[in-house]
């Protein structure tokens, strides 16, 4: 039965009652993967990788073969200020190449074999420009916060949250900036692809919004610069830690949202890795900021999930050898 | 049918016969990707990666359904040396798990969908002490070559070599040291997990076959220093060349026989990526000289093509994106 939240506080009260992982699988994960057929640490960071899948499925030699991706689509209306090479109404336009099967992220779902679900909040009502007003304010924000609970499948053993909203990079820079101070130039960058104008236009942006709410923490910062979207993603990411499902982040975007859950409640996304590094200027420091090595580095910078998407396939590999290898025992090889 | 090659210099002149990509498909695969549903660029290295398979494929919306992983096993007399962590009887106990199905390499190649095939290569014959002798010499090093030339299936559409060979990294370390200089200081690593003392061991090793046989370049290098399996995974890639099957390399001993061809004839592994950068001290540096930068990096040292199955799923992500994206133009969306 879905928990009731109809404000921001009941919602991080929730996060707060969210379980660890099962460190008694996590102890027999790591047993088992001494012993496999291998020199002890030659599959480097599979080793961990798979072991942490395993202590958040709760199972030694764990399996993955349901993962499920969420595209969440919102429109912004800093987007009105010239912040993206794009229209606005892209946006929509995207939804639909989502739901025809033509965008990169149904590729790679399909090479992955993961479900995949796009769930369009409001496109036909932006958010508030951050400049002028909270973009989402608590109503709406706990609105698309229950759009992303709602999307998870408890039956999945993976999720990929992903987005798309024209003018989002500059909502998730605002929130960075609010999040970890040094305003707009530190964290904005060229997005899907603004030229030297729109990237001052985009720090303006930024500093302007900074000026207007203040520093902020947390799910406040979510309220105030967040595209549905993005609280859409963060509802899905805390649905997952308490159904046990372990994530795979993407970009900036997806980390931004994920910045203000682990900084409402530290440790709230220590069921998730980092998918990628992008080609998104800050998307380093913000991966900094939240404690995550990437997994893939390759330059990507579209969104929709697909680093994470990307990423999938190593998790795959790296839960497949610690599930299906023989032991020293088993193949009857020397341990050296 | 099979061309004849009875020495390395007929060998060295099948190589100058290679064609190049398929430019058609190069400038078709381009033209596409930049129509496709996403910002310019915004695929990052992905884009790159797929245009580059499907020249070499020779298709603008090229397919990667048939991959192909080939496992080369030889015993090196330098593991009498004591260069390695493991006893020379694992070579032939490795083999056995890889038929059974229990290493690290038949799990990735079951998730990548790629049939796999052992070659163990004489493990009960191993190459002569380079520091005595050549370790293969012509005769032995053109056998080696066929095996690994025969073992390629040319209706694959992908081609991965990976190699079990206890001793091996000490053997492709005198091979980097040969061709590039630096001596063994420069070129040698812990492999699967020497202690400092194996480690200076190695190096002296090293050090005495080069002042043994001296710089090298091309195929004498391989035949001086290398082992059967270095032999079979370079004829593999010759083959693949030939028949333009583009290629994955794997880490460090992979790398040393690409070199080998490399350093023979220039371009030699254009038809090939460099799926990882290993944990082994100098394989960043091998890759470097190979004009390689690697699809990905995650400490991996294990060898058995594990690094370069891995980096399956990533061309296989870039070739669905190529080749079943929609283009703006299909999908309605505006190009900005």
């Amino acid at each position: 039965m879905a928990p009731e939240f109809e404000t921001l506080d009941a919602f991080a009260a929730l996060m707060r009652t969210a379980p660890g992982p099962d460190t008694t699988a996590q102890a027999g994960a790591t047993a088992r993967n001494g012993q496999l057929t291998k020199p002890p640490g030659s599959l480097g960071r599979l080793e961990d990788l798979a072991i942490w899948y395993g202590a958040w499925r709760g199972m030694e030699r764990p399996v993955l073969v349901a993962p499920q991706i969420v595209i969440f689509a919102g429109n912004h209306g800093v987007a009105a200020r010239g912040v993206s090479a794009f229209p606005a109404e892209v946006t929509a336009q995207m939804v639909g190449n989502f739901q025809a099967g033509g965008a990169a992220i149904n590729q790679l779902a399909r090479t992955f074999g993961a479900r995949m679900k796009v769930e369009a909040l409001e496109l036909d009502r932006p958010t508030a420009d951050f400049t002028q007003a909270e973009a989402l304010g608590e109503a709406d924000c706990v609105a698309a916060l229950r759009t992303g609970w709602d999307a998870v499948d408890p039956s999945s053993d993976l999720l990929v949250v992903g987005e798309m909203g024209i003018g989002n990079t500059t909502a998730a820079a605002a929130i960075a900036a609010a999040l970890y101070g040094g305003g707009g130039e530190a964290w904005v960058g060229r997005g899907t692809g603004v030229d030297d104008a729109g990237l001052a236009v985009k720090r303006d942006v930024v500093d302007a919004g900074l000026k207007r709410h203040g520093d902020l923490r947390g799910l406040a910062a979510l309220s105030a610069f967040g595209g549905r979207e993005m609280a859409a993603m963060a509802g899905a990411m805390v649905r997952a830690r308490i159904e046990g499902i372990p994530m795979i982040l993407d970009g900036f975007i997806c980390c931004a949202a994920a910045a203000c859950l682990e900084t409402e409640v530290p440790g709230a996304l220590d069921h998730a890795v980092a998918g990628h590094q992008s080609d998104e200027a800050a998307h380093g420091k913000l991966l900094a900021e939240l404690g995550k090595a990437p997994l893939l580095q390759l330059d990507l910078r579209l969104g929709e999930g697909s680093g994470a998407a990307l990423a999938i396939g190593v998790l795959q590999g790296a839960v497949a050898c610690l599930s299906g290898m023989a032991t020293f025992a088993e193949a009857g090889v020397s341990a050296g």
